[in-house]
């Protein structure tokens, strides 16, 4: 099943396998704190955008029975997501997609999820310091898909009062703000995640609302590490459950 | 000195005196956390606007020799500081200026100051509960001045890479953000303030730059209480030094 490069690694939280490989693709302690701060309600029919290798709808599939869609742009991705999920017997319940989050908008009528989940590329296209390998850069720079494109998309995939989850660098906190504001999501819920107490937050994971009211409410910090440099409980918890 | 219902308060740390009537205004919790969060420079030019009964001019007193103006538009909160900022011997350094803040922009060239500070309004005017004291409900409710009023005049106001810094309910930290990218005044720093560590955060203390690059720093997370409900360390730092 598995193919030159390529690892099967353990879920160890949702007793699930999942192929990765570090020259293609390998999911980020972001995606984690993703899934851990997405709640899913019983009845949300949830749509992953920039899925990557499918540790979102993974991670998602454990929290109850929901259909999940995944969307990637990424041929060779969308394939190790799409083994990943026969691997755990889940193609009933998670559909892998592969197109440009862009061209949902025609391929999709407006307001069928009720959850949206996104961890888009980080950087700006033109920013330097690309990472030399092509998945790579694709995964990390906006270059298909930028945050405005996410929310535009999302917009007009969620239903009223429908959620949106991201996760993003700290130091674009704004343009996420902005980008939600201006394509009517309100962002309701913010956490931030520091790597260790003293130091500034380098991500955030934020929860919108279609159509909203205004007020966000901030969610006590959440750290990775302690002054040891250990592992917190609360982030054993997300890994080992 | 003092007149009725009104009493002479400590601020320890500073050794200065400050005249509060709790029928009029008493400064808050927030007034220190402001204070303490702002970083004056030594040529800053320093404006502090809704400057009730003076406290954010008499705390920045204590941090440089800078020349501070306050602006307050309820004639009896000016009267207090006026008569605070003659018993420190202050009245060579801060100056206070009886005027609503719209009425700046007309009244001040552009460009004169280095560094806004501004403790305003936190409700919208028509939010009901208002307090019953119309003084109160001056300081408290956007009447005569809205978040937005304040970003308009920091952008006249101040110098091309000036500062302001603003302190308001986390709530409100969305229209905070938005207001001032609209003025051109970038957030380049996030203090998050927690009452306590589990709960979610009260207040935030913003700092941005007049045509600053973007890019956001959250500060790590401030607590003022400890879990057994006393001032942390940091939160007596500020009281008492």
């Amino acid at each position: 099943m598995l193919q030159p490069g390529e690892r099967l690694d353990y879920l160890i939280r949702e007793d699930l396998r999942i192929i990765q490989n570090d020259a293609v693709f390998s999911f980020s302690t972001d995606a984690l704190l993703l899934g851990h701060f997405t709640e899913v309600r019983k009845r949300d029919r949830i749509l992953d955008m920039c899925a990557g290798n499918g540790v979102i709808p993974l991670l998602l599939s454990d929290k109850g029975n929901n259909v999940i869609t995944g969307v990637e742009i990424q041929p060779q991705l969308v394939n190790m997501a799409v083994r990943s999920v026969q691997y755990n017997h889940l193609e009933d319940r998670i559909t892998m997609v592969e197109m440009d989050i862009n061209a949902l908008i025609q391929a999709y009528s407006p307001a069928q999820f009720d959850l949206i989940t996104c961890n888009p590329p980080y950087f700006k296209a033109n920013q330097t310091n690309q990472h030399q390998l092509e998945a790579h850069k694709i995964a990390r720079h906006e270059i298909y898909c930028t945050l405005d494109d996410c929310l535009r998309v999302s917009n007009h995939l969620l239903k009223e009062g429908g959620r949106v989850v991201m996760v993003h660098r700290a130091e674009r906190m704004l343009d996420l703000f902005e980008s939600m504001r201006h394509y009517r999501i309100e962002p309701k819920r913010l956490h931030m995640i520091f790597s260790k107490p003293g130091k500034a937050a380098q991500t955030i994971v934020v929860e919108g609302r279609k159509g909203g009211r205004q007020g966000l409410d901030i969610a006590p910090p959440f750290y990775i590490y302690d002054e040891q440099g250990d592992y917190t409980p609360e982030m054993k918890e997300i890994y080992y459950g």
